[in-house]
């Protein structure tokens, strides 16, 4: 019976937060090396969010289950300046493994949990409109950015009670399709969104930085605090690309981000059912959280 | 972070129920005696409800109030049978009391913990639809039988996203305003709603049988076996009345009939949200709870 | 058949002003000691009105019978200045009288004549947020002055066919529950929904002025002209708070107001459907009546 | 003062007829020889039933006006048994006429009272669907029979707030146009739509019997008692297609049909807003007036 | 097989013009002189305009067939400087066969196709205002000019999937029916629904100019370059109120205008779905066609 | 000019095929073998059937780069009675090039030529319901057999104008995925759709008989001469399979089944438009195709 009654108590524990979100649009990025954790797990937490009034959108990545089936299919990669080549074979396993395998193994993940999402590629109805990236040291091919998010198909499948789940595939206006970063993707879809918040599910539990005590979360930063961190080499490396597409999810029309590790147990749940959170809350401009 | 993985665990075990309950109705008889016990914590515990798709229709009593009111005014208390008579300034200050004071008092514990509740009694847009209830060894006066709920402003009520909270006033053909028995008229809306659920919040721990080890609650019970209960004396008294309103609910429409203690904290929610339940369901005719 | 001719007569002479208000909000302030005229007629008017297509909405006091009822439950009356105190017990008294009694006897006489109403108070889905009164010369208690109208439950209520009938009982942030005048209810209610009208049902026949001749009636006036009246003494007492009223629901947003006399028979009527009308009208800015 | 009450006093005893009909559909029958009554007190009377609900469709005839249009250009005039013979350039004068002149002119009366209007004839959106009419002693010309109503542009038409105004031209299968006895196209109309009334303006003050002190109108038959007086020879000559008309519409969906004298002032006022009214009202199946 | 193969490169050949302009308003001023040409052709156009999505409203002249009716009908023909004088007798005249000859006559032919055509004179619903056309040389009786297109019934129409026909008469405020200029009536109704195009079916090519070669058709002009050709006299007569109606029709919010001439087959066809067409494009202010 | 009118021409041909399917269902079977045929031209044709009005849903096949792709990831192929056995890596296969591949070939093809369609599996929210295929020869591993089509997804899609393309892969109660015929897949979700057409686009002309002066394709056949055919041996090999997805599909809902060859240019165009086809059309129960 004590048991019970704590239990009745941490569900009336979340009403504030249920309250503050339900209705609210969030969009997930969820993946890459993230697919390794706890994956029916976090597939959970989004249902629950899903069952408080909350509106999730899932954007994934797939990056090691695409090299591991380039090297099957021995097609072999080149590079410019560390950055992977994307010709027109390795473009059509790109697409083959992100909208074909991952993206449909997260939706049969919800249907198990009863919740009907749907998969769809930026190429669907055109959601994601982009041009080819230009590099200046060479041709990374078929690598896009995005230029606008076509949200009709997106606003539809909400509307129509499914979660959709993204592959971040882009079309140009020729109809040739580009590989597009999936954080800068899930970025420009929250920004498009307006949405509530943009919550990254990554390896790491959120932007560091070194104390005495050595190194600790930042639980709550700006905009303007990140561009000093970056200006001062303490986000550095694979973070940069990451707090970037923050920042432009953030000035596109998203209200928050949030950086968290996606390999902890309930990690999307506990940052958005908490105050103080598990990771790294980036505010918006108007800094009221 | 233990202590919050359980939180998290906590919020996940509760999905099968919410996705079963999720959308439906769920008519809540709240009142008289239970008015005494932690008023708030029930309120909350409907809030929840709300917060993950439940739509609740409130209906209360209020005995004790009135009988003090009565007693305050030096209104003479008049009696059949043990049965009270409802003479018209006696039926002047019911409806004073239940729908003026208790019914407000109830939608204001709302407002703060921001649900838009709406007080109503049975007599607003004709919702409860009485005759005079007809007593064998004396005229009751204005007590009232239910003949039909109209439900119109009850519906258009929990459309528009508010919480009906229903004093059992009735009024007949000819605007003649009846006291109506809370719990009866809790049934009756529950019926004529359709509802997925009635529960009936009492001072009791619910339906109790004697074993071996003495009195416990029966889990759960079919409509007939109540029907055997009564006739072999095992439910006597003032819970004859409840068991008869569950009974009616189920006959008219509703699918499940609970019974649990008010007094109970948070026993609302750990009726509806765990398997065996707290108190005592009564299970419709196709017994798939 | 000449009567019958006449009649006809009669309804056709009405089409003018039923097709200048057809799909209107006129809200109606009646009560308080309106309520010893002439009930069911003036509920037979409001009634006709909704049968042409005029929305009503209406707002009641009950001056009387709150006081008779603090008086037999032998509650001492304690006044600042003349004004009354409205301390806790009072308080409970006046939503038992207010929204437990008057409300839901003009609900049934609405209902007697086949139109559905709805008995609200303004705490009902936080419809009147108001904030204390400060007095400069003593604490009144538990009186509110309106800060917000909330319209959704109105509104809702009026697209579905029901007309509200409005007991003036605020709520503030806290969830506590204040008194609030009637008039500026009714005011602050029609402002709110941009009504085309508002009607103060009271005991004098408008706003008199001396004449040559004794007393009469203004017929129109401007609200220019209100404020010199209230400069120069000719309004004073009992009808300045009501002319005030008026002024504050022309400022925010209704278009005109009339005071008429609520026991002269049918005078709603005849005010709505009539040129010159039988009392005040008070014209709103742009004059075009 | 005194007068002004008992304007008032009209308006309120209207009361009970405006609740019964108010949201219903009225077809008019108007027209022909009531052409030349009082024909703005006419539109009075309908733009009225608008005004507090009612949908009117009017449905009007044009005899007079088409024999002297004919006359005027010289088209001589064939019968068959007395009956006219509509050829084909007879046929464009009946148009012309109908749907271009007495159309028209009843439309733009409804205007000049604020009442958006529609003039349509049957042949528009196919409203009436009919088939050439067979006649045992010659051939009648484009003289047709309604087989079906397709009600698809009067159903938008009342939905979009406007009054039908239809002229009795009929379209067979090959899309020739054939005039259409107005009496039957009312009917016809009234059925389809399932009318709660065909009111048919005509120049008699209704069914007539004999009595004791002369001729006296009919208040109230039933479709069986006017077969009889059909049988026995009190209706006859042009009588008979009007209650045949009223019959059809009784069969085929309409409520009750009411036969008065368009050429009395208000007629048909008087008619719908009395109980005895002044013309014959003849009873629907379930004879619940 | 080889021409089936050509049929079906055709209809894939039209592609890009359905594309553009599938869900467009299309205003098409068909008739005076024009009905002596392919009628049926002309609606089979308007027909397959329909089933790719475009949606046609209709507007008529009658000319030939207004004077030829006259003077059957002996009705004197008066002028002012060569305008015709429009007394009342020939009003009802000109009302007759626009709104009840020619206006069915198109309608029927529609119906004949499949296709739901409304047949509507400016009168209806209040659809053309207009006031009485001043001229400096005499009174040239009612001669309409617009006012205001009340777009109400047309949009209600089209919503509804019907095709409006409208015969151009107007109404002013006092009920009084007025002739209005159908290329006129057009252009204001062209505008007034922001149509895409207006296209004029006449009965000459386009706008000529003369080249070394001899006459031709001006293909594309800007309303610049016709307000040139006005004052430099290439346009000239009885094309200068067709330009007009086209300048009057762009200016007050259609896209672009065309004149081509209705007695070609399938001239409509071919203006609106080949690049060069076969008439006169006059482009609107942004000249992107 | 002359090119321009039989242009014409020929669209106004079309006018009876366009106005009989206009807002019907019609779903095509394109794939497999197909693929390598007029890829573009068969989607000009379903981009055409949108603009006219039709509802397009494709369902694709991927039979031989299903096989590639296996054998250059060096997987065995396994196989039983000549049956592929799908195993769990193959099925990986089978989604990554239906869902991954070809599924978004034909998106980026619509989209090329404005179409929005969306490319989903029957996964995502769970459209595709199976069970394991029973074998009696031995397991042929994750091979699916649909029981339902749950088409919530397929008709919000229609509904919000997008054109569905679905890869034929199912899912069961426990989330697993199953490899699903193309076929099969097309003719239940035809079926469940009610649509009006089924359209096989495979790689022969139809069904064929031999005749005296050799094969030819049967224009028309019925369900029950098809299971003749069946009977004697004249349907035979891989022709039964798809014959039967036709019974199915015309069993469960769908009007007819057209059997064409997809790598004819224009098939479809010429199936749907024109009376005789060029395929062979089996006609549904009621017979009046």
């Amino acid at each position: 019976m004590t048991e019970l009654r704590e239990k009745a108590n941490t569900l009336i524990e979340a009403l504030p937060y249920i309250r503050r979100f339900a209705g609210k649009t969030v969009v997930i990025k969820y993946g890459g090396s993230a697919m390794g954790g706890p994956f029916e797990q976090v597939i959970l937490d989004i249902v629950w969010l899903c069952h408080v009034g909350i509106k999730p959108v899932i954007v994934h990545g797939g990056g090691k289950e695409i090299s591991s089936t380039l090297s099957r299919l021995g097609i072999e990669a080149r590079f410019v300046d560390g950055l992977r080549i994307t010709d027109a074979q390795t473009m059509d396993v790109v697409e083959m493994v992100l909208a074909g395998k991952i993206n449909k193994r997260i939706v049969g993940m919800f249907g198990k949990h009863g919740v009907k999402a749907v998969g769809i590629s930026g190429v669907d109805a055109g959601t994601l409109q982009v041009k080819k990236k230009e590099y200046q040291h060479g041709d990374l091919g078929q690598v896009g950015e995005i230029t606008t998010v076509d949200t009709g198909l997106l606003t539809s499948l909400v509307e129509s009670g499914f979660v959709p789940v993204v592959a971040p595939i882009g079309v140009d206006e020729k109809g040739e399709r580009y590989n597009v970063n999936a954080d800068s993707a899930a970025g420009a879809i929250a920004g498009a969104l307006g949405a509530e918040k943009l919550v990254l599910l990554t390896d790491v539990p959120g932007i560091m930085r070194e104390t005495a005590s050595g190194k600790e979360v930042i639980s709550r930063i700006t905009a303007d605090e990140i561009r000093e961190l970056i200006a001062d080499g303490t986000i550095y490396g694979g973070m940069v690309p990451k707090v970037e597409a923050c920042l432009g999810a953030l000035e596109s029309g998203a209200k928050h981000v949030h950086i968290v590790n996606g390999e902890e147990p309930h990690a999307l749940l506990l940052e958005v059912f908490t105050d103080k959170g598990i990771g790294t809350m980036v505010l918006g401009g108007d800094s009221h959280a």
